[in-house]
């Protein structure tokens, strides 16, 4: 049965600061728990977005792959799409867009989804260069990244909202991803405006938060002695 | 299907810090997702222990209840019992049980629970004095506990380890429970030394964290205005 409840999860994002970046999950795996979601390829190899079933990765040079099932990736999530339409976005920039999706509260305490579909004026992805055994520091793979931009372009925004207490589990806050209607530009969002759209909404009562276990690097990873996420995350985007 | 690794978890925490005490899970629905489990009722009323599918609560006045199906409890978990053996203890004090169910590594970086069935020479829990609405903070709470001593007493401590990336969701570290077989003592551990017990251990790949989605007051909570949770608790111990 499709629970349209739960928040599936894969890995965390604590994993990605030390280079834990082996795939750990297929891609056949992350879709049994859902039709939506986002993530990364293994060795940070570009920015998954899944949108009504179909799984894109946008690459570092921009180009938008349809996903095969063995696809792998050490930190993603999926849901079951059931979404409810909130409102309209009209002429709206990143704050405009979080005020309406928390729709006048300061913050959530539970998970939820966004979607925002339509003409974005402004559009600003990044998507970072797969790195190889023996992978590299988030830090240091984050400073070799794409930067694409794009003008008046139609598409689809993907947004997850964590509650700041599983930041570091989750990426607490709205993490977005963008898949444009042809596949021009896409991937983990860094800014965008959006001309008019609509905004829809997800409210899930339960994150269902699953660990590598099988991964020796990740069970045995002391992370105790890493770097502070929040100045990691902060400096790569 | 009954599935041995998923650690289910109602409520958070961090929910306790403020006094979301309202109990928004009955025990009904807490044991559809294990027969194994801890947590506390409303307005932090006891302590609960479930073990071989038995549902006991400790009060404040150390007597053990059989608890029914409607009993609610604001913050709890349970799963479904496959433990295996991995040793056995003999005069074993807090550290040295932590050193043998960490299997000689520093920490874990997933879920898992630990059985000690045996004799224990000496075990202090604690129970805390239920509270009404409008319920205290937990610091205030904790205030009013009492504390329970024996020696020599049979029975078994239930633990919950939790990865440290996940304290405030969860009670990171170890979290111990105790029932003695005779029900003369039990509930929330503060020490304890085995005389002679068995170590049985099960490891989770999944954490499945569920929210109170229907309780206004969490979902409208600022928890960024609250207390530290680590020196609330620190203090609360």
């Amino acid at each position: 049965m499709k629970n349209t409840h739960v928040l599936y999860q894969h890995g965390t994002l604590a994993l990605l600061v030390p280079g834990l970046l082996t795939g750990t999950l297929t891609l056949k795996e992350l879709m049994a728990h859902g039709d939506t979601g986002i993530g990364t390829g293994e060795g940070l190899d570009g920015e998954v977005v899944i949108v009504d079933g179909k799984p894109y990765q946008f690459d570092s040079f921009g180009k938008a792959n349809l996903l095969k099932d063995d696809f792998t990736l050490p930190f993603a999530n999926s849901h079951f799409a059931d979404y409810q339409k909130i409102g309209s976005l009209n002429d709206a920039d990143p704050a405009a867009f979080e005020a309406a999706s928390l729709e006048g509260k300061p913050n959530c305490n539970t998970f939820f989804s966004i979607l925002v579909r339509g003409t974005f004026s402004y559009m600003k992805t990044r998507a970072v260069v797969k790195s190889t055994k023996p992978f590299d520091t988030l830090a240091t793979t984050a400073k070799k990244q794409s930067i694409f931009e794009a003008h008046d372009v139609k598409g689809t925004l993907l947004s997850y909202y964590s509650p700041m207490l599983f930041h570091g589990a989750a990426v607490g806050g709205f993490h977005n991803h963008f898949v444009a209607d042809d596949l021009s530009i896409g991937g983990h969002i860094l800014d965008f405006r959006v001309k008019q759209g609509t905004l829809e909404k997800q409210v899930f009562d339960t994150l269902e938060q699953h660990f590598p276990v099988n991964n020796a690097e990740f069970m045995d990873h002391d992370f105790d002695k890493d770097e502070d996420i929040a100045s990691v995350i902060a400096n790569a985007e």
